[in-house]
């Protein structure tokens, strides 16, 4: 079965580097099959960890009388996320893609199992261990969603959109590049997936975000913005913290191996960069809103951190710990600018998903080309924009069909209460009888 | 020393195949003694965070009044489990059962140490991170029982119920299954624990929350249930996602190994598996209560994933994903439907542990034989039955052993003001005062 | 380049063991990089974790109008601990230090890369898995600050101590003995850190409380000690298990090797011996809080499971597990009477990280020789008066330049206020209004 590890530009060049090594005795094929499937599966349940995170985050971030409706979308995506990659999504991204533009319809099936009569450790790993570490990717694309149109969409209409998403959107354009399709054949790189996860949960919030309109009252009649800020700063805090964590596993498992000294080296380099980057964002979110508002915001250095982690995430091992510090620094500094743009532009992103995850995740794709050689500007763009192109197109039509059906929007009313009177009929603090009321 | 690799069906026919497997160099015992000592040490600590998920789990489902209370219990009763099960529990659930029906009372000691002058790989894995992995669970057992009996039990009192718990009733039951006891030889098979860890805590809550009886106005004169909400949702949805991140530990480390591609491929199926369960409660519990109630119920989701991973936990590896997702929504539906029938019989279980942890426990034990042909029926019937009877005996003594010395329930008036004023005198959120005195 | 292995009595015991190991076909070295580096990610990533431990843990024992103050100065300083270490910190700790008392300054450079052409196996470990892994603990040394002088402390000052802390003075004191330096000549233990991490920080936070001051109204006139309860109880005890868990790594990963069977014991148990060190902490501090007091106190539990992973983390390796309890036990002990004697000398330290890490440091690396037959009580005297002598000096110079020049302490009105509004113009929790103005 085709693997990313076919498809990233560096891969080949580790590779390379592999036959040149001075001549040992490799590591036995059965230890490295182990090692490679512990990788898959430590990087797994950090990026899965990472579900947690977005829902803590996103929890923080919006109102008393959303949040535990926020947290009912975050814990249904991830498992309808996982559903759907094992009914559809993962064979529609791997399995037979051969150059192309897709994979088969097919549900996943592990082929081997521990009641096989053998294992054939040739292979390099097992792959349930590679389904799982590829199925949390596809669930923290939906999760990037969830941020973006909380508070006014209907949940069940928003798990429509997830359904697609996971199950055929997300691996269509998955096929491309990691699938080994017509992205890889013309030397695409996405290390991690800056381009491949966020920026494709980037493109669908956006245009969620513009067809569901802005929450009533974000913006006035004559333009000007009102700050609604989140219930719990803490909860949005420990979801950062859970993400940065989560990272680890995110970029450092998406080398794909741990079966030779080289691929030790590797992943432990890009965990060194991966927080480094994150690091650059803090401190650059920190200075700039210092700088520029007199007061420093906690929102801008949680989304600072995030922006670093999504910038490294294209190419998180080909930078030195400097280039990957300014990489992340540079992140950092985009989610300031661009979170009061996206206001002016009166796109309501609750949580900063739409900076962090779309506009750093371009960036971080073409800055792949500043560390690694094998990378070329033009073929970056050409990834981009295709995926880009596809994920607005599809998502759009998506978004629209629901919009025309089922309708996507929440009543007026709705929205006034909150959604967890409205859906739930219970609240998230019960006894802090304000929240649902004050704002 | 015997562990639980030599009473589970399914490891026989695991090491069965493994003399079939294909000649080549198998692992050298070393590595192989490193990667099964990690797995245990991964696993472990995995299941130690549940200590967390389970604190969170219910001080989100506690009111106010008596959040402090619950987190002093979670974080007491992990630290006596892991002090009893050193002082008794570990040598009597694993020390010379030789298919009897405990072990013998002693101290543990792990034998060898690092400064033993020569490790015998050939036992295998590290004594000490093994006694860790098996410490944890019964733990876990421990944690079931604080949500169901909180807001009303003293606390010296439960923590001596603790003390019996984890120092006898767990590792006596343990032992005639997993330390290859009278129910190992009869061919039980309950892989992680589904029966032996879940429904051992679910008795014994069971027990706790009938004798102790419900709280004060949870139900009306004429049967009427009165809902009390909890005072955190959003401490409640991180519980679970902690205990979801956890059970990968708990299921996937019971393969007690990780020295060949075979246990490779094992855990890595049983992590899928694990997850898929899950997924399977969460959508269950999603749809079901908007279809029973029209209004989605986030704790019933919350729930439906925790029954979802108890009833894949007797057998994760066996079932294919799609069995799986199936066991795990069995689970599911079991919650939404078992919550209102324990408020019918007037059974008050905070945080709704019983249905999950013990009726799911069994139908998780029960499912075992739709999958693994080396399982009967009525073997599993005989564990579930003769776990059930003694746990359930046990605990019942012990409860009133403990009510008639020193009493379990805290006064009327200690109630109404909440255990954080009347055990601890200080208030879990005291800047929010409403909390303590709104109901 | 010189790393703690050489300088740990133990080690040098273990290492003396291996070679007495009967004659087997050692690990293939290959393979034992792969383990070793890959203890190091583990491990790191575990303290990572911690940093969340530590935000939320004073995030929890702050009050409501600076929650979200202590949020940005732990996301603010892992960042910046990073940062520095890789511009100064490593190389001034590692590099050349050779029996003198620091190392060289300049940047630290992984010298090895995955685009090596070939890796020298017998270095034992990715240099960047070791860098990442001595990176958290400088972390966690600054971490320890925030707490204790939280609620007056400004901002941006605040961030200037931590570079200090975290690029000079910690990395000099960690050559004299991790850097094999003059203490490792001298014999001096500290395996995992007890002085040179715990201490370390705790010197620096006493300093600062000292010359900062109390908070307004925390003393009166005549002695009275007035209580000022944290805001949120639950997040405090999310820190301390976030703490917990991530001590596995910092204690276990501190063996620095995964590569050997005897590693992996050595790491089992360290993991065994620290987990119950922090359970003799609890159930001492639980017991003893009762006694005295008639109340049981969450935060001295809580503080109390510190207690005892700082007591056990000089040597978490020789101690039998009932050595473990009682080390720990005594560190429970020490919270509990050293608290009040803080409050008496009027010395405020909001988080009670003092006693913890500072106190409880000192009993842990004295605790050393009661165990481990290679440490003389002289020479772990002589370490901790010298690392204590420096650090405090040291931090005390930073503090008072901090204090002559920008200033350190915020304005009356700015404390009354509370941090987040006047450093943020934010709350934590904005639609709990009453947060902010109750106290």
């Amino acid at each position: 079965m085709i693997k990313r590890i076919l498809t990233t530009g560096l891969m080949t060049t580790v590779m390379g580097l592999m036959t040149m090594a001075p001549a040992h005795a490799a590591v036995d094929s059965e230890v490295a099959y182990i090692l490679n499937s512990l990788l898959f599966l430590i990087g797994g349940f950090l990026v899965m960890w990472m579900a947690a995170g977005f829902c803590m985050l996103e929890a923080g971030l919006v109102r008393t009388k959303n949040v535990a409706t926020m947290c009912v979308k975050n814990v249904g995506l991830y498992a309808l996320a996982g559903i759907l990659y094992f009914l559809v999504g993962y064979n529609l991204m791997y399995s037979g893609v051969d150059g192309g533009f897709m994979g088969s319809f097919s549900l996943w099936d592990a082929g081997e199992t521990a009641a096989s009569e053998a294992i054939n450790t040739e292979g390099g790993y097992s792959s349930a261990s590679d389904w799982f570490f590829q199925m949390v990717f596809v669930a923290t694309a939906a999760s990037i969603v969830s941020g973006t149109v909380a508070e006014r969409i209907k949940m069940f209409p928003f798990f429509g959109f997830v359904i697609v998403l996971t199950g055929f959107i997300y691996p269509i354009q998955g096929a491309w590049t990691w699938g080994a399709g017509w992205l890889s054949v013309s030397g695409f790189s996405d290390f991690a997936g800056s381009t491949i996860v966020h920026s494709v949960g980037g493109w669908a919030a956006l245009t969620g975000a513009i067809i569901l309109g802005a929450r009533k009252g974000k913006y006035g009649p004559n333009g000007q913005v009102r700050p609604i800020p989140g219930s719990s700063l803490t909860l949005a805090t420990l979801g950062m913290f859970i993400l940065w964590l989560g990272w680890f596993g995110f970029n450092g498992a998406s080398q794909l191996a741990l079966g030779s000294a080289i691929d030790a080296v590797a992943v432990s380099q890009i965990f060194v960069n991966t927080n480094m980057a994150a690091a650059g964002g803090v401190v650059t979110a920190l200075c700039l809103t210092k700088l520029l508002y007199k007061k420093v915001d906690l929102t801008m250095i949680l989304n600072g951190a995030l922006a670093g982690l999504v910038s490294i995430t294209a190419e998180p091992l080909t930078p030195t710990i400097g280039e990957a510090i300014l990489i992340g620094a540079v992140g950092g500094a985009i989610v300031v600018f661009v979170v009061p743009l996206l206001d002016k532009l009166q796109i309501d992103d609750v949580v900063g998903a739409i900076p962090v995850h779309l506009v750093c995740g371009i960036w971080g794709t073409l800055a792949v080309v500043l560390t690694n050689d094998g990378a070329s500007l033009m073929t970056q763009i050409t990834g981009i924009a295709a995926i880009g192109a596809f994920v607005s197109i599809t998502s759009t039509i998506v978004w629209y069909a629901l919009k025309y059906t089922v309708g996507i929007r929440v009543s007026e009313e709705d929205e006034h209460k909150g959604g967890d009177l409205a859906e739930l009929g219970m609240e998230a603090y019960p006894e802090f009888g304000i929240g649902s009321q004050k704002i």
